[in-house]
């Protein structure tokens, strides 16, 4: 290898690490999203709810830098095989986080028409608790790309699972406590609505956890997992 | 321009040409999904609904294939501005119209719990009319991505409050629906899920012809959309 070409190696080397750099931004931005969309809205926090639709702007800001930074390091170092795999899975997973963003800015934005409504107990509780595994399993999810690890990557997708119990639990929930008291029946159909908001970041997790172990090991993960609908409406279905 | 530079070109040219008519080929059995999905669950025609299921697998197979004739093209040919913006478009394009068809599939999938719960009069009309404008609005955008024509596009991305003010009123008539009498509560808590999903098909057909829009002008269309989240639930909150 001439000094030139490992300069123009080097050089790089360098965008493809400051392309990575931003993905992790985003990622942390996002994970501060779920837990401050959950805890604004769980604990009527109106203020709260305000921060986290402000700071989207950034996570969407973010989405497009990563996607012009990709295409010129595409334009100007040609990149082929691992290289360019990693790029495009780099827009992919920025393209994931962006969507999880949004879910986590309608949670917030939730939170003043739930602080007028009647609270349904218990359901707050199981709430929090899918937003913090969602949230940990995004947080495992870029310590896997990080790291290119392949069987952490499959320990996220193996876990959407749980997200996917406690989605058809809470849904049951609702249902007894509508049939129970109609005056009930708006305020969980505004709490189902955030519950299956939840569980759809799950999904998108894992579809960020999928990519992570393509990008590995070069080819997607087997397709024996049940994807995305898995939930409550269809006991009995498949 | 010498001999062999306008060969490549060529050469060029019908790989892009290729991994078009794939998207045209891939949005065309998502349009079909679409209709077929609605259909089988207004009818309660489980035969058609496996259908839609069956065919769910072709789509998502196309997609892969478009990613990899994609990464093939960029690291053949090494394109740059706009060639290479097309190609980073089409994989952004392919990615939405596979979750169109997961949304597709997954309507589908509840024709059977339907077909067991009592009818809520009026609702299918909607629900029908709603998935024909979100498949017209995805016609449009794949005609508008082959002609490059952001008119069109854009009159796409202006189309979708249409489709979010149908799942508005069909939001109210749910919750009215269940108030009255609660044993139409679990029929409706279906219904509006399936409602919601045509929405969300309505929003990903927008990011598409957002996509087109980027793709014809070099730049997004002005961020003034009131995006996503414009429907019943937000009366009052935006």
């Amino acid at each position: 290898m001439t000094g030139d070409e490992q300069h123009i190696m080097r050089a790089y080397d360098r965008d493809l690490e400051a392309i990575q750099a931003m993905i992790i931004k985003m990622g942390g931005l996002v994970e501060d999203a779920i837990m401050n969309g959950t805890a604004s809205l769980v604990n009527r926090d109106t203020e709260l709810a305000e921060k986290v639709r402000a700071a989207d702007k950034s996570v969407d800001d973010l989405e497009e830098l990563i996607n012009e930074e990709a295409a010129r390091t595409i334009a100007l170092r040609a990149p082929v095989s691992t290289d360019l795999r990693i790029i495009l899975s780099v827009i992919k997973i920025a393209g994931s986080l962006e969507r999880v963003g949004d879910y986590a800015k309608n949670i917030a934005k939730r939170t003043s028409v739930l602080a007028e409504m009647r609270p349904i107990s218990g359901s707050d509780g199981t709430l929090k608790r899918m937003a913090r595994e969602v949230q940990t399993m995004l947080k495992d999810t870029l310590d896997a790309f990080v790291r290119r690890d392949e069987a952490l990557a499959r320990d996220v997708i193996n876990r959407d699972q749980d997200v996917d119990q406690m989605y058809n639990a809470l849904f049951r929930e609702f249902l007894t406590f509508m049939m129970e008291d109609p005056r009930n029946i708006t305020a969980c159909m505004h709490l189902h609505f955030i519950a299956k908001n939840v569980e759809r970041m799950g999904d998108l997790v894992t579809n960020m956890a999928e990519q992570i172990v393509y990008l590995t090991t070069g080819s997607r993960p087997d397709e024996n997992r049940p994807k995305g609908d898995r939930t409550a409406f269809m006991d009995g279905v498949d």
